[in-house]
């Protein structure tokens, strides 16, 4: 099961539905933006630690958390026909040249 | 290149910059939330067709957001030990369930 | 009835329950952007037409997420002793001179 | 100087720019949302007790993001005519009722 995988299945899911009409890249970002303030909620009130060692009920909730704002991330680069993997490899780079190691890693 | 591939590498390139003391489930949520809504405003003042149709430097800038959102998912599912492909099916079939159609498609 | 009543107000209800522990300004800005999530929620789906004439049900889950919004926001003001209002009519002024009108209002 | 006088300004000064056909409560509450993460990447990466010992420069950043949101704020609650303060109160008394006290307050 690849990242191609995932989001021709959903693609699928949703075309189905009759949803595309509904996903412009300005919905999709406004949904994205919702279910990554969930993902917020589940540790606005925890210290950093306790944010990282959830309890079972609380992990299964972060899962479906990334899961929603993954597969919104999969239909905007399917909408704008960007290629998600190849993108964050060039975003590394970026960052790479914005925040050099100061001596080269081993 | 695969989505483990990417998650990998961007771990290490994490790690080389002592940045992991950073990374607690909380801080990362927030800087996924941060990013999102970057990708938000590139959008807020467009017209869903518009924002559709974007110029050659506002698909730069909607692949380089995408990229962020994609990066700060990846570690935290990292962090938490999450398989987003896994994660991300699963989800396609909770959904299937609370959305399902009336319809078998064909 | 005024800002600062509200304010006041507010700050006795959190006290009241023990919650000032939990505000810090870093859990009240989770907490602010979880909210206004949830107003963002309420017209992802919408043209921005169906936005601007809620029925009466949406009209009254707008009033409510935008009260919550405003009662963090003066939550974090009081925190952090900022005067809302003062603040505001800086800004407008800044904006006054970001944006400048190209001839004088009327 | 109070909440209306504020909402005044600012609504004049959007009508003068011509800001008013972007103003939709979509529209609005994207850059609501925009304008709440801006504040809170000013302290994703600190712990809760350095968020709350804000240098002078992180408290001048503080202070236009939070009047950035207030000032949004003001314009959908304009644009949908709703009173903010009445609003504000009245989710006191529903909040009141959801978290009752366990002992009446002094």
């Amino acid at each position: 099961m690849q990242l191609s995988d995932i989001q021709k299945i959903h693609g699928q899911f949703c075309k189905e539905r009759d949803w595309e009409k509904f996903h412009s890249v300005k919905n999709l970002s406004m949904a994205l933006a919702v279910e990554s303030s969930e993902l917020l909620e589940l540790s606005q009130w925890l210290t950093e630690i306790e944010s990282n060692n959830p309890s079972a009920d609380l992990l299964k909730r972060y899962k479906e958390e990334l899961a929603d704002i993954f597969l919104y991330l999969l239909r905007i680069s399917e909408v704008l026909k960007i290629d998600l993997l190849e993108s964050a490899l060039s975003k590394i780079e970026i960052n790479g040249a914005k925040y050099p190691l100061d001596k080269p890693s081993i």
